[in-house]
């Protein structure tokens, strides 16, 4: 929903003067990519509050969300627990961009193993292994050479999966 | 594990110059019972990030539940989204009294429908009629008539049920 690594990005190139692009972490972790002399100031930026407020919307997340909204009963769940400073602003940005999932449907968790839900879409793989439904993988540069999940590619394969 | 019920009590007592105790509450929500005059600012309370941070730990809840995750997986899950200003209070209520559970085993959430666990002991009949395991009833002066679960009245009885 959130285009976490384009944001991070935007912020990280203007930060350093470079021009890393998501082509470069196929594979691979944003840690493992950057700079060594960069990664204290990188990690930083998970440290504050505004980094998380201006995290762009996924195109078509929105619409789609919308859509299962209206047919399934939906969660979302974020794991939060890593970065105390984020709970505020991922819950206002929830609000901001998905006012139409009501906040009692909000799951701020750290090991999504306690999630009760029949699919998982996400793109951490730390997750889909240990979730108890079945895990449906959401391509990033990072897991791109998953193979153990059902793949989505975008918004629009999840409208498809779910609604068609 | 926090006594939200002898904080509230304490501090309105002495805001409205009042005697009120748990005994005056069997069986009804606390908004039920105290004064029409009063409300807006009781429910202020909860809107004071300060008022989660200085909740006192119910006896017996600190050994008990370290006990407990010394021979269970053990999360904590508290319905944290109907008040935004408590995510920061209540993590770092849970860090200073309970440092022995991993963040990662921390759940804020609003519907306990969505918790997979074996069991879970909460004072609140909503969430327990909507989990799916097993709900046990901690006793709170709300739910003392409630007979669909098992009850446990302290944590001396939490331990006697899971450790005994």
């Amino acid at each position: 929903m959130a285009d976490t690594m384009a944001h991070f990005l935007e912020k990280y190139n203007r930060n350093f003067g470079v021009g890393l692009k998501t082509e470069h972490f196929q594979g691979r972790q944003v840690f493992e990519v950057i700079a060594e002399a960069h990664k204290p100031e990188a990690r930083d930026y998970f440290q504050e509050e505004g980094f998380f407020a201006n995290i762009p919307v996924m195109p078509g997340s929105a619409e789609v969300v919308k859509a299962l909204a209206e047919r399934y009963e939906v969660f979302i769940t974020t794991a939060a627990m890593d970065v105390p400073c984020s709970f505020t602003p991922k819950f206002d940005w929830l609000q901001r961009h998905f006012p139409f999932i009501p906040t009692s449907n909000i799951v701020f968790c750290g090991d999504k193993s306690i999630i009760a839900a029949d699919y998982l879409v996400d793109d951490n793989t730390r997750h889909l292994s240990k979730f108890r439904g079945e895990g449906i993988i959401y391509t990033a540069p990072h897991n791109v050479n998953e193979k153990r999940f059902r793949r989505v590619n975008d918004w629009e394969d999840v409208r498809v999966l779910f609604l068609s």
